[in-house]
């Protein structure tokens, strides 16, 4: 087996030629673009809110089937059984109709008005039993009365229904029917991917989970923004190659990771996208080491560009960075998203409805999501030609004719920036951080000094990274 | 001369497997006794506050006597003229009487009312002299009018009286009769230590000095919380092996140190008591490079379990830990005090009496000290044998079996935390200090892993340590 | 050729030996004339302010000349036309005349009046116009009323005229005749300097332009603060060469640092001095690297002993400092101001005269920067020779003899700081730092331990440095 850097010499030459003369990938633009796309995001999450996901099972399938509508999306099936690493893809489940009715026939709890009632992977039942029988089983959440809450029990045998606080307490003390026609038997656990191909085989991995059933902002958000930053990489020559994967949170990631196992040495950086729909701030949650080149990216893209954005050290709880920074994977993935998990009320409730999400929010979530990859995919290291001293940049029009004034426009300091720290070891991206200027402004700088003959590509030049 | 590390394989092997199953020093009855042990220090401390003691003599030879009844300790005898390092053990003193009368033949001041009164080696005298003649020797707080001030002699011959300031001001322009009936002679300055040996030679130093007379919180709040965490490892298997030393101030630990020399290289660990009663926050003071073990687990346990904990960086200025950290000697040895010295205005004066103690805070002082030391003897290194993804904690009892929940119990966050980050070189009190959970969920969590099979020790398993 | 540390060993251990007796050059005495040396720096500027300063040209000649008077300087003068790196020295240019006068007669406009009426560098012109057609050509500050801006065209061909915005408005609609009889033509650019030879050939370099037509904070303070820094120095031993470089911004550097290539490798630390007269609290900005010995001496001596200082991080925008430290340059060259460039409305305006400026704040400038110097030039390395525990300092007569206090002096404490890190590594500055006392207190501590017999230098004691 080949490692990754032995590509022939002259698949890497040509990548660096690509590179030297790319443009970035965010102009005015795309900025535009990113107003309306936030609407089509929040339409798309409408389509999708309905359809009743599991870990398995034909909802799922119908997500990813819509997915493809946009991006076509390469479908594996992972039988149950299967072993991936410590756990076993469990047996797929289905729900066709589940309600509990009071004796006088009054339906209190039903499937159809939504998804959340029925506990995710609940066993089948159909009995009649007193309201202390079937106490154990409804769970509800008295802080918010009207709220119905989602749970699950995937791997511990069991069934309930989820109900508004306010309908539990209501329940006459009589007897009653209960019901749920679910199927639990050997299938598959449906994975979809998109491959972008880049000019190299080092890969960004973007991560979405898609097992909640009818949650807006988790995950349909995260899947939304997904599909549209595979949509807009799609025409683009990019440096890197863009893996796109789908699959349900925990169990999904693992069984691809499983899969892939042999080819995750390519994957130099990433992101989980989830929670980016709502009206917070964005969250940037680092990798396990914190210090890789997706780390800085993100954080300097953020604090940069994006007002009141925060970043969140690792830890082993939230999302599949869970699974993607355990210690046998240790992947540099980070995670993006708008108010963290938990941390929100409506998280995992039936108020995380698409209602509950901003259009506006969407296509700001997928502007940064883009423009951290772009910070990554356009980085590059120059030389300075002319090092001793400024070189002149008046008599190259690259600066204003008069001198005296009191401040300096922000795309001559870029310029200057660039120069002074153009040694051929800080990429640009290493020279936005520390000149705190934003990542396109420094690196069209670099463009602007490179066709005045004033940088060249460092020798070694390439993606910075870790 | 065999190096530290070079013990019998075998005696390793064992310390090692002995380490892997002991306990967690500190419980929940550990955590209830020490409300009842802060009663029993302040009796204590009750006891020895009448002592006239001083970096030599009877009241040292007393006070070491006294706490012997609780561990005993072995007493060593440093005679007068022994040179240590740079200094030379003075005669030794004492005292038995000293008044200052006028007059008319009231007493104005009487060493039988506060040993406070004589400035500690004062040389004897007994002579008449007017108020002008005797005003050099008189040493009063003009700030604390009521207060006796506690002054000292040792190295430069002089005699003195300490008293207070609305005494000193009220005293008629009279001749006095001026006694004091001191005794300065060879003889011999005392230390006192108790060893409890661990399962193996490094050592941790808990240092305590015993010098001042009729002083509360300095130091007879760190004499009786070092006797008593004495008297609870007594009972125990520990790790390391714990000396417990108890010497006048600096010329006592300078003592210490000269005839311990060939052993230093033992002592890993150490820390200085004092100031351990006030009702002050508890401040741990760093070692002179201030990242040593003992520097992370001190601060670890006070900022993560004792609420409003400081921490103060290494000065040469203060405690025995100034010797402790001369360039020449460098042991790896902290301070745990409440207030500082200095920093209260009962410092070195009478109001530092028993009634300033508080005997909650003495009991939470031992408590501290004892979870610091716990964390640095319990402290141990793991590998994660299933690292690839989080294991499947459900299936083996350790995972709520529900999901869903907004948030996760510290428990099990302990749990992901230990397996995250088990990687061999992390060891349970590095994991805690990222994740900012107390030492002992964190190490409570490795022992269920370990229980489950998930994790096994490093394989050069050992105490962190520097 | 021979690298900087190739003395001959004798002149390096007559350096090494000089250094060990060589007192600190700021005692109370320079305190109390620095008081008298702000009138003195303020009298110079009101003399040096009615010169019409620019990059060439007769006023810098008279400029350099003055100062002359003070300390003797070298002149150098670089030949239009010179390449100096990726610049030409420009045409010498020297204005004679200059004004605006309505159809009526007025004179609107008189260079007499202000130096910063013509636009620097402007071409000659004499013509009659419409207000339409002199428009382009005027300058004014709409937020400022009644001051006339500062504006040149060094290197793009152009004629213009600063104005109170007053006036301007006040302008009325008719013909005008404009003049501006100014010579353009081969010359030179004047460089001055001044070097103080030290026991070594490592130098300092203290660099001020000197190319700005009167205006005072920019630069006749740093002029004038650097050549009282010259005459403080020239009457004293010193371990570092002094390199005093007085020249035009920007094209004046660059011709010094072009000239003088082959010799900058002696440079070892340097200032550049600028806006050193303004009320506002002094400004340290930091190297590129931001880790030299200039930068920890600056940030020690002004947040130690100069209330209100601030720590700039490096940018390449500026003054000189610009072109020091560019990557091919990389000189350890830090900038001491008061409020730094742009960031008082005054800057490059005629409010920017002698009447803006506070001998006290020129005084204490001036100190400062020769506090700065002396931490780097007096600094060294000791080792401690009684290292095991604290010496007995009393027996020395270096600690009070009594003992008990609640507090430490500031110069017993510097005693301990200095014997505890004295281990050969730290240097004074670096003990200085870490315990927070001013550099002065520390050395002399040190200078009575070495007395004491208690200190020894270094065996490789020589200057701290990067």
């Amino acid at each position: 087996m080949r490692k990754t850097d032995e590509f022939e010499p002259e698949i890497r030459d040509k990548a660096r030629a690509a590179r030297m003369t790319r443009p970035l990938w965010v102009d005015e633009k795309t900025r535009t673009a990113s107003l309306e796309i936030g609407g089509s995001l929040l339409a798309l999450i409408r389509e999708l809110y309905p359809i009743g996901r599991s870990i398995t099972g034909p909802g799922l399938r119908a997500t990813v089937a819509r997915l493809s509508e946009i991006v076509p999306l390469q479908i594996a099936e992972v039988p149950s059984g299967t072993k991936v690493f410590d756990w076993t893809v469990p047996d797929e489940w289905s729900v066709e109709d589940a309600f509990i009715e009071a004796e006088g026939g009054d339906r209190i709890v039903d499937l159809k008005s939504s998804n959340l009632h029925v506990v995710g992977y609940s066993l089948p039942v159909d009995a009649w039993m007193t309201l202390a029988e079937l106490r154990p089983h409804l769970f509800s959440l008295p802080e918010h009365p009207d709220w119905i809450p989602y749970r699950t029990s995937y791997y511990s045998p069991n069934w309930g229904f989820c109900l508004a606080d306010r309908v539990l307490k209501s329940l006459p003390d009589c007897r009653y029917h209960v019901v749920i026609r679910s199927r639990l038997a050997p299938g598959s656990l449906t994975l979809a991917e998109y491959v972008h191909p880049g000019s190299t085989q080092d890969e960004v991995l973007i991560f979405a989970h898609d097992c909640h059933p009818s949650l807006a902002n988790d995950n349909l958000s995260g899947l939304s923004v997904a599909i549209h930053l595979a949509a807009f990489l799609r025409s683009r020559a990019t440096h890197y190659t863009y893996r796109f994967v789908f699959a349900p949170a925990t169990i999904g990631s693992l069984a691809w990771l499983a899969s892939n196992e042999a080819s995750l040495h390519r994957i130099r950086h990433g992101l989980v996208l989830s929670l980016l729909g709502d009206r917070g701030p964005i969250h940037y949650k680092a990798t396990r080491a914190g210090d890789h080149a997706i780390d800085r990216a993100a954080w300097h893209v953020l604090s940069t560009e994006f007002q009141g954005s925060r970043r969140l050290d690792f830890e082993p709880w939230g999302y599949d960075e869970r699974q993607f920074g355990s210690p046998g994977i240790d992947l540099a993935i980070g995670r993006m998203t708008r108010t963290p998990n938990g941390e929100f009320p409506e998280y995992h409730t039936s108020a995380d409805n698409p209602d509950f999400l901003s259009a506006d929010a969407l296509g700001q979530s997928w502007l940064a999501c883009l423009k951290v990859l772009e910070a990554l995919d356009c980085d590059s290291r120059y030389v300075n030609l002319q090092p001793k001293g400024e070189p002149q940049l008046g008599r190259r029009g690259l600066y204003r004719s008069m001198g005296g004034y009191q401040d300096v426009p922000a795309r001559q300091l870029a310029l200057l920036w660039v120069l002074n720290l153009s040694d051929g070891a800080s990429s640009m991206l290493d020279i936005a951080g520390r000149s705190r200027l934003p990542f396109g402004l420094v690196a069209n700088a670099a463009a602007d000094l490179e066709r005045a003959g004033l940088l060249a590509p460092a020798p070694d030049a390439g993606p910075a990274g870790r």
